[in-house]
């Protein structure tokens, strides 16, 4: 049995789908056909979780919770769907991608569709300091996907990366949070700890998002090796290539195009890969940690612990 | 040399360029090689010079007026750019378009980056109702050209088509001048008079655009038969079908397919196609110049006629 905290995320999440429903429902039926199938499909919804958790604790009433979860997960999702068609991805979440269930011309016109609504409910918003911080989010996940497709294999290095996962994946976490301090009214030394602690969730988030690619994950919901089939250097494959003499490096690397998983995933265990990635993720882990004590009070704070270590470590 | 006007609006246009430079502008290089090189293929900017013409003469604040012109721009820029991608548009003015000069992933990601640049841009106006009003017009926007991608070459019909030139074309137009009502705090009769106005335009501008697609004419910086050669059936042509029969209808949606355009153009010209149109441009006109009366003093409006029919008679 579920305990009460559990049961109240659970009814959270409801109510953010309920919204997110709402705020996309729309007269022309393309539209609802690729509507509909999204919501039956939805991830685990970690940005809302987030928002419930931390905001609860810090005593933001659930309309405005629901509200920021529902413009969150929208601005996640648009750009989900077109950076499957940048990606030519097939399958998320063990399901076709928008571009492929519909082509690209659908899928693109679809991602402007969620991007109007999500702009239209942060206009709604009656304090203009949540929405313009959320647009900023925006701006720099586009960035992100920007340095994204530039850095090409050859060019992609270890510090180009991780300004790839602060822009793609921690920006947007730590906006999330600092639009909770917002709204609780914290002073801004509060807010910028808010938004490091964003920071280092994104971050510990993503890595542990790269370790999954490489073992067999129901819980993570990512079909394993996909990011190696999409031909992506995650960190795991970058810090080792990082240590590799140029010989070393153009071996792996045709490994990596030949996708030999099996030898790439060896390479990388026998050199540290993934034990470097874990210390670097547990880092991440451990400053979320610290972050939040500053925040949370001492009764709440184990079960936050528990947050997190079950979200970040796959 | 040009008349005080005229120098006025060439003063106004270009300070809605260097407001939309300023909004546009990015610490990421390929982000701004694409601004730079649309900031110098703008077209004529027909939504700055009807806020302008219309706005200055409702007596709103020049600022308002740059501000709401750029908006509209980027808005109108934006759906360019995604609409180029899905229509397969190598050229537009002239000049290769975004999708065809730096491909579909950084023409996809560049429109969104302007996307959320002009809702950061709508965002910051202090009036809520602006806002509203034009991310409303983006949404409608975006279900004209789901409408277009649906209706294919066998099931377009006048009607519909009636429907795509509203909502991709008239109702930014209605808009923009729905806007200037409320900047100039016209009365509920008064705005809904606007708003029809900005439809009565965006008709006739489209069905003039349409006709264009038939003759040189280097005053729209339209390439002839461009419409055509990318398959889009339009009024002159879907005027002509409705009153074909069925073997005619083939016959003559073979010319289509196989791009005779001098035969094309010779069925339409027979049946009456191009003077239907301009009848029904000339309509749309009329309603204008007749709403426009309503708001504009006697002795501006001589000096606007003269604008709408340098605006829509090409």
């Amino acid at each position: 049995m579920p305990n009460i905290e559990e049961q109240n995320l659970t009814e959270f999440l409801q109510d953010v789908k309920l919204k997110m429903a709402n705020i996309t429902f729309s007269k022309d039926a393309d539209i609802n056909e690729i509507s509909d199938f999204l919501n039956e499909s939805h991830g685990k919804f970690i940005r809302s979780q987030v928002i419930y958790l931390y905001g609860s604790n810090l005593g933001i009433k659930k309309e405005r919770l629901i509200e920021l979860a529902a413009a969150s997960e929208l601005i996640h999702l648009s750009t989900l769907i077109h950076d499957d068609i940048i990606d030519e991805a097939d399958l998320r979440r063990n399901k076709p991608t928008v571009v492929k269930k519909w082509g690209s011309k659908k899928a693109i016109l679809y991602g402007d569709y969620l991007y109007t609504k999500t702009f239209k409910t942060l206009n709604s918003i009656e304090n203009h300091e949540i929405a313009s911080v959320l647009i900023d989010c925006a701006e720099k996940l586009i960035e992100g996907e920007f340095i994204q497709i530039r850095a090409n294999n050859t060019l992609m290095t270890i510090d180009y990366y991780m300004e790839v996962i602060e822009k793609k994946t921690a920006v947007l976490f730590s906006g999330i949070l600092h639009c909770l301090g917002i709204y609780s009214k914290q002073n801004q030394e509060n807010i910028d700890y808010l938004k490091d602690l964003g920071l280092s969730f994104g971050k510990a988030f993503q890595l542990n998002d790269d370790l999954a690619d490489f073992n067999d994950s129901s819980s993570t919901g990512k079909a394993k090796f996909k990011d190696l089939d999409e031909g992506k250097l995650t960190f795991p494959i970058l810090i080792v290539l990082k240590e590799m003499n140029q010989q070393e490096q153009t071996e792996f690397k045709d490994q990596i195009n030949s996708k030999d998983f099996i030898a790439i995933k060896e390479q990388i265990n026998e050199r540290g890969g993934f034990k470097k990635t874990r210390a670097e993720r547990d880092d991440a882990i451990n400053n979320c940690i610290e972050y939040t004590s500053k925040f949370i009070k001492l009764d709440k704070l184990d079960n936050m612990k528990k947050f997190l270590r079950n979200t970040l470590l796959a």
